[in-house]
């Protein structure tokens, strides 16, 4: 069972998957993270998984066999999965039915590859299956937001080592949407113009915190970035919604994205990151003034006490030095 | 230098360590985390540090001398310490200069001391030193905010071994203070009641999430815990801030503190954990609809993606589960 509570006072939710309830010896470290034996998303063990929902593959074989390049299934662990959305006021507390969807999208059938050594393909059919998993998520009108990230090692939380991503569907707006969304509202309502649209041109205009861009797509170090060497993909023109992705801007998408990853792989070995799809719900005027990107956050150094009770951040690490070191680094091989 | 840097959608600050100026090759991992030679913060190596600010001895000698209980001093790669608050606006972001304090609280003279080994009476020199500090920090009225926070091991941000707190003012109110504020401000609106002091009242009628208390403060599991085995200490009392806890009330807090921290280490092997105050700025009327109280977040399972793009947090451990499991701890020998 898992259930969506909410903080009284911040307003923030929490997922709590009452079903897991880990208990103290469920918390011992390095375990198993990193075997290849009886992976369950190693070709050859696809009976470990739920039946998968989406694959792709060359060659014509039975649902659930192997010779796929990319395999989307229900996370056996899902932290939602109620059949029902019910709010219900406890004593005091809200609370909602951890009603959702909770995917696993499986990248690579190979169990050590890292984001950097994918093939420009492969990348672009990683974001073939997201699209079309987003847009088949979202017909279901009681999911209110959906998440697509990625969790690459074991810093960034990873719990496998065999490469993969996840997409999760809540019945409601996180707070960080919330916030994301009201902050594009003000900007508009004062300028007329989407906010990010005006800071890819004012990025443009300066380049000191830009690292790579390409026909489409545009990769720089957030002004404010709150990581380590955290850096920001996003479409140059304006676009709401990754689900209405052209097959040009999938091919451009994968491109930049590949040459990123090529990047931090050269800068530090063995990288740990979040890879964030920030997308956004079905609103009144949304395609006005939001505009879908992709935020990379490096786990370099571990979140401390000053960000968990402030919600600020201590960078040691200037964007400006951050994107003069990626730009530097030589892809000219790719 | 430093500076703070503003999102300009979100609304988020990120203190930027601009002379920290991390570089790739500084993030290699578990750099001299756990050695005692040449540990700063330990006996005999004083003059490793700034000044200190304030030390607590039993025996006369001089300032920066061995022989303290508890040592407090500037820290030396400080986050914040410019010294004027000029705000200015770069292109289209805003921008604060890093001014603020950034003080550490050494809380133990051995190196390998860990929280649930101190005793009480050294609990109480500690939280003597916060209040201290926090008192003499607060007389700056171009701080807006100041943060006690400790990082108890690597995995909780802690970048050494020995033992310690972080005190850091700022010159701005951050996110989550507002959000906590804005909450705290909208209850007491709607019912003319503290919304934590009745949350108090429900836990104590309900019993499901409490796991100790004393004669002035409460331990709990919160409703929404963010985090695994995460734990609120709250005043009875309706105390809106720690800078006028009494004789009594720390000697009360250290008791319950020190309880709760065995109770910890009896159940995990080397718990990482981060202890935050949640205090509050001096506001109109804050005395009426703020509650101080402390948050420990243990550090059990890494923070994930989905929580960094959504703020909203997945935990596997219903509190009402770790209220039990911690309740049961036998501390009969304290």
């Amino acid at each position: 069972m898992s259930e969506i509570r909410k903080d009284i006072v911040t307003g923030e939710w929490t997922i709590i998957a009452v079903e897991r309830g880990k208990r103290p010896h469920d918390f011992k470290k390095n375990q198993a993270y990193g075997t290849q034996k009886d992976c369950p998303f190693c070709p050859g063990n696809e009976h470990q998984t739920p039946p998968e929902v989406l694959a792709y593959r060359d060659v014509d074989v039975n649902p659930n066999e192997e010779k796929w390049n990319v395999r989307v299934v229900p996370n056996k662990y899902a932290a939602v999965k109620e059949k029902k959305v019910v709010e219900t006021i406890r004593g005091f507390y809200e609370t909602i039915t951890g009603y959702g969807v909770h995917e696993v999208l499986i990248d690579t059938p190979l169990h050590e590859s890292t984001g950097g050594q994918f093939s420009t393909t492969q990348i672009e059919l990683i974001l073939k299956a997201i699209k079309e998993r987003y847009m088949e998520i979202a017909k279901n009108e009681k999911i209110k937001y959906i998440q697509v990230f990625k969790n690459q090692g074991a810093d960034a939380g990873a719990t496998l080592q065999h490469s993969h991503w996840q997409i999760i569907g809540v019945p409601l707006l996180p707070d960080k949407q919330r916030h994301i969304l009201d902050g594009c509202k003000r900007y508009y309502q004062h300028h007329q113009k989407c906010v990010y649209c005006e800071m890819l041109r004012y990025e443009q205009d300066s380049t000191l915190r830009i690292i790579d861009k390409n026909d489409l797509f545009i990769c720089f170090a957030p002004y404010a970035s709150r990581f380590c060497y955290e850096t920001w993909i996003m479409p140059k023109q304006h676009l709401f919604d990754y689900g209405h992705l052209s097959e040009q801007h999938i091919t451009s998408l994968a491109q930049i994205i590949k040459r990123l990853l090529v990047r931090y792989e050269k800068v530090f070995d063995d990288i740990s990151y979040n890879i964030c799809f920030m997308g956004s719900p079905q609103e009144n005027m949304i395609d006005k003034y939001f505009h879908w990107h992709i935020q990379i956050l490096p786990r370099l150094t571990n979140i401390a006490g000053f960000e968990l009770s402030t919600g600020c951040y201590i960078n040691p690490s200037p964007p400006e030095l951050v994107a003069e070191t990626l730009r530097k680094v030589d892809i000219d091989e790719l």
